[in-house]
């Protein structure tokens, strides 16, 4: 099997699915869309993803999976070593309600299309840093106790699971929107866990083709 | 076991798992938050589920399940009949894109407390009321094309699957905030499906104890 991972490199959803893919030691070519050019708008995108969001991942076929988190679930069920969720039903549980709060509840009101449109409702960019850095803000502080409950070095136990594929591109999206993490220290010691594993070192935003250096 | 649900009759995350309980057979007792009056960020509620969001699951023995579809994935894994997710991992994987299409694309950007955010930003009613819509519309537009090519019945095959368990609510939402579903025929028709079907009638906001007239 080939795969071609649609991706931008800042990203967040598709850098989730870039850690995924590096911890189950799969194999993929990776298909560039700038965002900020609009390309995943444009048609060629269009017949791979109707939905002109990032990522998706073509795993020939014609087959095209969408949705970063149920990319995530697909992975595991395919390729089950190393395992991205742990034994026992309320342990996936807990990691996949960490998973969420960052895919449900901090990513889908920060990411670009939402702040073209309250850009469009006239809110300047100082409000929509403030709006960015709010809903990263509250979604830590969800984080931070389960983090800080559950980790062993990583978001849940002692192993990278669904959660740190979320959470480390989470963070580096806050130090984007310069938040300052110092009030979360269970989340930057997971964060700091990351940057020595090759995995999250080969998926970073920065080791990608299209990185742009800032 | 003996489970309660903490809900708010017209949100769609606690409709969502409502309707899975109610598929499953499983009992549970019913505790209303009133979200217009706060109560979900009253402290009586943050010992429950710190997060201040609704639906929160108490298990009994201490133990609290968040976020919809975490709950719902849980409730498959202890609950295996009826299965709210298909055979083989390509047809999961399509039921849970669909799920989060919902879940990440759509409800998030629409919920109590993005309305409030949005308000205090100076949007007006009829600003956040475009706002809502217009989410809406995006988020069918991408659901509409899966639902017509994998549904037979409902959104995905000839059983309900998480996929309705989200997608019902999310219709239960349109209409209130006045959208239009005629672009979204197939989509319609799993409404008209679930409007027969005994687990979703009893789920459905009208028939919760917190239920107001309108």
């Amino acid at each position: 099997m080939s795969f071609t991972l649609y991706s931008a490199w800042r990203a967040t959803a598709p850098y989730r699915v870039r850690i995924g893919l590096r911890l189950k030691g799969v194999d993929y070519a990776y298909s560039a869309l700038d965002l900020i050019k609009g390309e995943q708008r444009e048609r060629d995108y269009q017949a791979v993803n109707p939905q002109k969001l990032t990522p998706a991942l073509d795993i020939g076929g014609g087959r095209v999976l969408t949705q970063s988190l149920s990319i995530l679930e697909w992975l595991e069920e395919t390729h089950p070593e190393p395992a991205l969720l742990p034994q026992g039903a309320l342990a996936r549980q807990a990691v996949r309600a960490m998973a969420l709060i960052i895919a449900c509840d901090i990513h889908p009101l920060n990411n670009t299309r939402v702040g073209r449109k309250l850009h469009h409702m006239g809110i300047d960019q100082a409000g929509i840093l403030e709006w960015t850095q709010g809903w990263i803000r509250d979604g830590f502080d969800a984080l931070e106790p389960l983090v800080a409950r559950y980790g062993q070095g990583w978001a849940f136990g002692d192993t990278p699971s669904i959660a740190d594929c979320c959470l480390i591109p989470q963070v580096y999206s806050a130090n984007r929107y310069q938040v300052d993490l110092s009030p979360w220290p269970a989340i930057r010691a997971v964060d700091e866990r990351a940057k020595d594993h090759p995995a999250f070192q080969a998926a970073h935003p920065n080791n990608q083709p299209d990185a742009v250096p800032l």
